[in-house]
């Protein structure tokens, strides 16, 4: 192996270099303030679990996307987070334990073994905010609020919010008698958008008429607002769980839309999202032609059932990373310029680099014999002696 | 397993609840504003490497703390970064491939497969700075003086700083003619300070006695400055690697003491240090009677030749978690207090939070229905109607 090939990262693993990561600092904690102003309170869930704990009560997919190591001190095989939302459910059942709304938020590295898509990392910096403990549409507005609040302050222009309902499917596939393992590869082929693989495989099933079509309905149901009507035309009796998801889709739908007037809706019946928990109003961030979501979300009631402690629970999270790019101010770099000192070892010296950093300048002090000049350390400025004080004067 | 049992951390592991993660977070702003005051660029390296990008050139304790993981995509093996200097290293080295020096900063969440003792996290909140590039004492004095500042700011008082030198240990072992493995057993039992051990061991060594007694001689030379002139003594006649090694610390640490007159200094011929990569002077910074370090670092001149450029490299690390306990006034929470507002869509409410929420207050909204107290929000103000506007009052 030579030195060059040692260096490579593996594929969907990044490093963070100056003055990137600096933005990304900067980024960080104006979302954090953001969720402070909301109300939502900053936990980091740990880096790593026990299997059970971390999967418990999660589908398959993310249990495939879980790297697994040993634990040498018990033995027992660890899983190192995939992403935080379970872990968020299971502190707020048993760590927070409040009758009332909990409301969460984390900032951290999540590790996948396989990416979600071509160009999507497998060490996102996962940020997101989670609302636990309430039912009502009123939550689903304000998490996405939150999310739309989010990417604005990423410095993000012209989004699509996409907005779906997971019971609507679920609710059609339990009429029809779909029972598991059909169900959940229905689901799957769905949640991949494989139009016609849904189709073949709707056909290869023995469902009555009325259930096929509207099943098969699903991937035609995308679009603006309309789409609601058609679906209250095509679902037509498909009972009372789908009426109240679509119901619940239009009602937040219009509440999002009075505070976000320029927003573009999208709605879509065919979108599931992965992971599985989500079983309720789900909705994404995009910005108009990619596929890939900024930032996405949904309802996951009863999350914490497995922990002992159901809860109605919906949130949002995205890639730090990826919000960074999305933006065309979310990325500021307020860190510029700076003093450059020489290498002396005047103690009027050494208190006026202190007096300065203390005030909030950046002073870059050189090192005996070392070839460096003001430009390389990102410095407009230098400190120079002059008769007996030491001033700064441009470059 | 019970429910109970499956929200079980597994040793050494944390999670961080708020309101302790606002303070956590903090303490991070603040080192992170000290470390770009003094000329420290951020970089994040990545969370997890191929295992001979992310260990070759690092010694086998650091090896044996590594968790492994298959990657699925190349078949290749991947480690998780236990220690991010290494990591810094290469990324000076081949990356920003600066011909003067290079200072770096890093934060982030290392795993160790073992606690290096009893109490010691397996998830670190690993904070650090590092400056290739220079091989002078000017650059162990700047690098001991900004772990001091981390320190001051994380809060800590009374400090004690430890100070070694690798190199006298290595110096005197290559002159008795320790060969390699005989060494590093010896090396391993003296980073230990398994006094009797040591001893036994070199009893057991055909050594000549000149080179016995000052390799034996090691484990009494460590007090205050005295130590240093007692070395002189002691160490005479073991040739100018040992003597330049002395010469070194009785430098920075005249220079740091003079900086910092209320420091305790201790020096410590026997501190080594573990993970074996550092060869010059190593530094700790201590709470009288703690056993464990607040932070530590050391000179690892050349860690970047494996991987084709050896720098001098000189840096220190520290816990960001046992930083914030460690300091009277280093957690202070500034996120206090806020504002409750009732469920409520009157439009002129949402007007009033979001500009409440821009001028810098946390507003709470309550949601239809839920059971929740302004004090359980932690909120002291509440958001009413009065006459026609929206006024905040005292609850």
């Amino acid at each position: 192996m030579t030195a060059t090939e040692r260096w490579l990262l593996p594929a969907g693993v990044e490093e963070i270099l100056p003055p990137r990561a600096w933005r990304l600092d900067a980024l960080r904690r104006r979302l954090l303030d953001l969720y402070w102003s909301w109300g939502y309170d900053l936990m980091f869930p740990p880096f790593i679990e026990y299997l059970e704990s971390l999967l418990t009560g999660v589908a398959h997919d993310l249990d495939l996307q879980t790297f697994k190591v040993m634990d040498q001190m018990s033995g027992r095989l660890m899983g190192i987070r995939a992403d935080m939302t379970p872990q968020a459910a299971r502190i707020d059942a048993h760590v927070i334990n409040r009758d009332g709304p909990s409301r969460l938020c984390y900032l951290g590295t999540v590790l996948r073994a396989r990416p979600e898509g071509v160009s999507t990392s497998r060490s996102p910096l996962q940020v997101g905010a989670e609302l636990f403990g309430h039912e009502g549409e009123a939550s689903d507005v304000e998490v996405v609020s939150l999310m739309l609040e989010t990417l604005r302050t990423a410095g993000a222009r012209n989004l699509t919010l996409d907005l779906g309902h997971v019971a609507v499917y679920r609710s059609l596939a339990a009429q029809a008698g779909l029972d598991g393992e059909v169900e959940r590869e229905l689901f799957d082929i769905l949640r991949r958008k494989a139009v016609q693989e849904y189709q073949r495989a709707l056909a290869g099933l023995d469902l009555s008429e009325a259930h096929r079509q509207r099943l098969a309905s699903l991937v035609d149901l995308h679009g603006g607002p309309e789409v609601l009507d058609r679906a209250r035309e095509e679902l037509d009796g498909s009972g009372a769980t789908v009426e109240v998801a679509l119901d619940r889709l239009s009602n937040v739908a219009d509440r999002v839309q009075g505070q976000y007037p320029e927003l573009q809706l999208h709605f879509d019946l065919a979108e599931l999202h992965s992971y599985h928990y989500e079983n309720g109003l789900v909705f994404g961030a995009f910005h108009p032609g990619q596929g890939q979501a900024l930032a996405r979300g949904g309802r996951y009631d009863g999350i914490g059932e497995v922990f002992g402690r159901a809860r109605p629970a919906t949130g949002f999270s995205a890639d730090l990373k990826g919000l960074l790019e999305c933006g065309d101010d979310g990325g500021v770099d307020h860190r510029q310029g700076g003093i450059f000192a020489p290498a002396d070892d005047d103690p009027d010296l050494a208190e006026a680099i202190d007096r300065l950093r203390e005030s909030g300048e950046r002073v870059v002090q050189s090192l005996p014999g070392a070839k460096q000049s003001p430009e390389e350390c990102n410095c407009d400025r230098v400190l120079q002696r002059q008769a007996k004080a030491w001033i700064v004067t441009t470059v």
